[in-house]
């Protein structure tokens, strides 16, 4: 099959998406189905723990790795060699489609996203939306490395990633990572229309790294508002929801299902879902059953096991994941995952000997 | 009066104590009562935001300024002079206490408090126990801080200022700042026995912490779980709660009311109640008259106004003081503050009116 037929749009019936993937573990739980084996897989498993990706990585800034269609291919792929889950997710970081859009951004090692100068105007914002939008030329790397991934994956989905617009604004506002994103949540409050065309603009731009990511041939997609949890109920109804539904919105014709994830965020499940998410990812801190009960019964999970936990001897760990499966039982259906990403010293030996616990206990 | 009747304990009949300060808003307030007048203070109001603060800190690093009576005095006093608050909070850091049992710790600037190196073994923790208890005779520069603050404020209430254990064994264990308390939370898994005496001991240390600033004359006290938003429902309860309670009761005999503050702590607010708290503080992420419904009507409230709306243009600002006041109406009594600290950057005249605007709105 030639590199053409991977670009044009794959619906719920294109057999190059469906067709391939929609007999997967993942899938059909993302569709509210209870497949025979209960699937799993690694928020951030595609990283720092694994000596391979280290290897992979050496003297490559991330945002360059994420950028080079080959490395991210091989780091998106070696986590599905190595632990066996049953889903890839795109080897990728939230701020790649600013990047990509022409914001000054890097990566600095051991502090996370840093903006060359914050945007904090009303001017500031007028620039980034007069640059233009998105473009799929510009998001050639990101689809030539799906491409790729894809081709090897087979019937493993690939999930695509992107960061929910107000966590990418909280960034753009403060210039680099915050604790309580202050001068973000003082801009939505003090300046809410320049807000609004802010979270605009960085829905379209995330909505376009998701579509392409889509068409390029990934099975699903998840959508991260790491920061969302920082906001109470009305604001985040108010100030955050809005954009990520606009987000949400340039995939719904993909016939794909969207993960959404957040931390903290115990308080806004059903509000996270309602912006368009089938399944919605729980932190550690909210036991299944009670998230389930939360989301009306009506919703796949997934998550939540302790990343705290993976350092725990194998008795202590074992007996939680039993305990996590044990409530996921009662959603609709249950993707297992960690309630956040992988830490970067975690054995890697015990995330395998994870996913065999969970296959077992999945029959 | 001399300063020897300072050191006498002050229970709930003394006339330093109570006798003192029983009439004002705050302490009533505290005990469930509705008072005449609105009370408001700020949690870090003894901070950066002040130019006089500054310059009194010139010079001077954080923690020695919390162990010069005078210095920490001035500090303390100044946010009350200013704006007119109805309560003083003691002008301290959760690790004072540490550093006074014998920690290795200090706070770099820009960090917040690092440990020369982390607690994180059997033996580590033996050593901090074989130590010792932090003895009246270690605390003595923060009893006459407190000594030399009440006698200045008259019928305005001290609060005692203490972290809880939860909060300071993350720092202990993590050895400095983090976002996850990955290795606090994994070693109260895998090694339960150790956590508990670690636990044990920080309870200890910071009871005896509240416990001098009661005997020195302090009204009430403030207990500061800074990263209990990290733990999970039942985490909080088994792990947490009992070294919690365990640092209360060592003040629960000296007629003082007790508030227990944390931030993304809206699973918990049962759960930080029944650790022997009369009041609960709550973060500007849950609103108050759903704060209040979570906790049965039955307690006293403090908060929560968004520190983030201290920069926004005053309607904006005016009209959220406004709502958190209405919806605190329907608690049983409440003491108007934010739902985190003073943001540095403040501007001061903005806290002196707010606590104009909320006198005004209690009449």
């Amino acid at each position: 099959m030639d590199g053409t037929i991977a670009r044009v749009p794959l619906t719920s019936n294109h057999p190059l998406n469906d067709g391939r993937t929609a007999g997967s573990a993942v899938v059909r739980a993302f569709s509210a189905d209870r497949p025979e084996r209960l699937p799993v897989w690694f928020m951030r498993q595609a990283g720092r723990s694994l000596p391979e990706y280290r290897a992979a990585r050496e003297g490559t800034g991330m945002l360059e790795a994420c950028l080079r269609p080959e490395l991210a291919s091989e780091l998106t792929l070696q986590p599905v060699r190595r632990h066996g889950v049953d889903a890839a997710i795109f080897f990728s970081d939230i701020v790649v489609p600013l990047l990509l859009a022409g914001v000054d951004v890097d990566i600095e090692s051991g502090v996370g996203p840093v903006l060359g100068a914050p945007i904090r105007t009303a001017d500031d914002v007028a620039r980034l939306v007069d640059a233009g939008p998105l473009t799929p030329a510009a998001l050639a790397p990101v689809t030539g490395g799906v491409e790729l991934t894809v081709a090897e994956l087979g019937r493993t989905p690939l999930i695509g990633f992107a960061g929910a617009p107000f966590t990418l604004a909280a960034y753009l506002v403060e210039g680099r990572p915050s604790r309580d994103h202050l001068a973000a949540r003082t801009l939505m409050h003090a300046d809410p229309a320049t807000w609004a065309a802010l979270t605009d603009w960085a829905a379209d731009v995330t909505g376009a790294f998701l579509r392409a990511q889509v068409l390029a041939g990934a099975s699903a997609v998840q959508l991260f508002d790491s920061w969302a949890g920082a906001l109470s109920a009305a604001d985040y109804v108010a100030h955050a929801a809005p954009a990520s539904a606009r987000a949400l919105a340039q995939v719904a014709d993909l016939g794909v299902k969207v993960v959404h994830f957040g931390t903290g965020t115990e308080h806004l499940l059903t509000a996270m879902r309602e912006v368009g998410a089938d399944v919605v990812g729980i932190d550690y801190r909210t036991p299944l059953d009670h998230a389930n009960r939360l989301l009306g019964g009506a919703v796949p999970l997934q998550g939540n096991l302790d990343p705290a936990l993976l350092a725990a001897p194998w008795d202590v760990l074992e007996a939680h994941v039993r305990d996590v499966v044990g409530r996921g039982s009662w959603a609709p259906a249950h993707v297992v995952n960690l309630g956040h990403g992988v830490p970067p010293g975690t054995d890697p030996g015990v995330l395998t000997r994870v996913v065999e616990l969970v296959h077992r206990l999945g029959h």
